[in-house]
């Protein structure tokens, strides 16, 4: 058992004061507890802040993904092209959903999708593309969304790690059909540790969200006298064009809502903040380019996480030295989803995706939560420094 | 618009000062802000609490609903049984994975299932029953169990309502193969509007929830030199005998688990005080038969929610003038969920349940909040007595 210095943290960041006086008072006053006002708050300015417009706040990423799946309404043989370099949540749902996977290879520089990558992927199955913001960088979006038009294909952005980026002051999660946001303990705000946005560009999708959020209620269509006749509500299958959607519970706590709202004040200066020191991080590096950062100083990239590739291929011994002699854990990220078992047993275990392969067997996540003090980060470099020189001797 | 002095509150109690502290705590400390220490503590505490084991906490009840359907192993032509007087979660989800719904009507005094009614709709294809605990009240486990036994049927007990509740000493959502329980806005105890609790009686089923609860993530199941190789876990599809289950993202952030722990503490004291108000309502309202109270003087019951019928023929009337004249908010409750769309839709719209319809069709819910002070309760039993006593003259 090594006994760590610097863990890779489990949680991106901690609260102060305001945000936690907004959570007593949102635990002494809202009434209800749950799909309140304090959700319509935090929808609102969620959608200033993004400048889009349909967003709803939902229990996780993962559920609002999920929705973005449902209202894709995916026929039999319809194909989603996805990266095998991203979290499983990002790919999974589209399998209960019906689709079949086309894994698409990333860009080895920008880690991400891009439009030459996707279009070696469609064919006339395709339906949908996921673009993924890896580690908080944003992908090259005009040319996707371009190719996206050519071939009709819905495009969801799985904004998860890269909320407040943007690319010529548009942001993440506002150039696709959908959105996804992740406010779970790793992102750079969290909402108690789990919770997620889901912006729509379709108005009629966006209509019926609150309903598939919700258990199905929604109001009954005609004007009643009382209140309760013929009952309180309705509950129904929301339906776009004779397409029936099965509703779930995905609802997000008010005091997780009231939480996001005062947290959205506080998103850029963490996300300049975690860009500041990753731009330090990898400059003070600049002595051993067997280490490769992705070096980007504007808001197109919020450092969500801190990734390298080894180019000595003495990744698995650094990790190691790392861990054994300067108790720094550092981790490996986004192993490519066809290698996993899950997705193998459903058919999607090859993938061509060279770059991916290439990037995830030389990657070192460094721990780089927006907690870390001043001379974690120094010890950090430091250490990094003093095994890159004892890899250099080996 | 009616301003009402006494609302159908959304909201069941109040924290105290320990509550409160409890979640700044977890604030302030939780590392990681899920999956974590507070997790694994609620789980422990509840499955004391209740006399169980294999207690998994959930995003929320139906969730932990769907999980249990996900369990039940449907085959095309299986049948659940399903009291249609029940929220509506309590059986969608059974459709949504793939089960056929034969609605059972339930007693007219206790308002819930019984295995004289279970019994009418057993056919060779029903595979499961749903009891739901429904107002807070258990209904009679024995021999409804007895009968499962005898026709090999899997018991999913509905104990949202009803946490906390015992017959002969053992607790609600205890005698069925899964048990369901809510903290959600309205419920006796709320971990900030949203949460749920899922109990499984089979172990191997129970070994596959954190899994199936959590992106089908899981550790490998072969020993590994380095924390990281081949990755830093697995992702693999739950299975049991061959039957593969799709993995969701319905996990309970930290601070909602050490909330739920500590107000575990309180639970059995808001129970009471509700069981002795409820009594005391009832009581003071003895003179007016017109209402029939289904009166249980024992932990069997938790008074939840306080439902009357009204014998007189004249319950929207009572309704109207509780709400105009006396600024009460009465509801009705639980709509017969073969009368809603969306069961409808789906061929489940016809149901032979004339207990179910009848105690509908005359039924009133009190505003029954354990916030409500004394001169709430004593403005309710009065404003009660003066509508009926005017119903009496009509």
């Amino acid at each position: 058992m090594i006994e760590f210095k610097i863990l890779f943290c489990g949680r991106s960041h901690k609260y102060n004061k305001e945000e936690i006086d907004v959570v007593i008072d949102a635990m002494q006053t809202a009434e209800p507890l749950t799909q309140g006002k304090h959700l319509k708050a935090f929808e609102k300015k969620f959608g200033e802040y993004i400048g889009g417009k349909n967003c709803f706040a939902i229990c996780n990423a993962t559920a609002a993904i999920e929705m973005a799946a449902q209202l894709c309404q995916f026929q039999e043989g319809d194909e989603v092209i996805i990266p095998s370099h991203t979290f499983t949540a990002s790919a999974y749902p589209f399998l209960k959903k019906g689709a079949k996977i086309v894994w698409a290879d990333i860009d080895y520089e920008t880690r991400v999708i891009t439009a030459e990558k996707i279009k070696k992927c469609i064919t006339e199955n395709t339906r949908a593309i996921v673009v993924v913001h890896l580690y908080g960088y944003v992908a090259d979006m005009e040319p996707i969304i371009a190719l996206a038009k050519e071939h009709d294909l819905i495009v969801i952005e799985d904004a998860a790690q890269s909320i407040g980026c943007e690319i010529n002051g548009k942001k993440a999660g506002t150039f696709g059909d959908f959105g996804i946001f992740s406010f779970h303990s790793h992102k750079n705000i969290t909402t108690l540790g789990e919770g997620g946005m889901l912006v729509v560009k379709d108005e009629r999708k966006a209509k019926i969200i609150p309903q598939l959020r919700h258990n199905g209620h929604c109001a009954f269509l005609f004007e009643r006298e009382d209140y309760w006749i013929p009952a309180m509500g309705n509950v129904d299958m929301p339906e776009i064009d004779g397409f029936q959607f099965w509703p779930n519970n995905y609802c997000l706590g008010e005091v997780e809502c009231a939480l996001g709202a005062v947290l959205l004040d506080r998103l850029d200066e963490i996300n300049e903040e975690k860009r500041k020191r990753a731009i330090k991080f990898i400059d003070a590096l600049a002595d051993y380019p067997e280490l490769e950062f992705h070096r980007i100083e504007d808001n197109r990239h919020n450092y969500h996480l801190l990734a390298a590739s080894i180019q000595n291929s003495k990744r698995d011994e650094f990790i190691r030295k790392m861990a054994k002699e300067k108790g720094v854990q550092c981790v490996i990220q986004y192993c490519p989803l066809n290698r996993y078992d899950l997705y193998k047993k459903e058919g999607f275990g090859k993938a061509d995706c060279p770059n991916t392969d290439r990037f995830y067997d030389s990657m070192v996540s460094f721990p780089f939560h927006h907690s870390l003090r001043e001379k974690d980060l120094s010890y950090l470099v430091e250490s990094t420094k003093e095994i890159l020189e004892e890899l250099r001797e080996i």
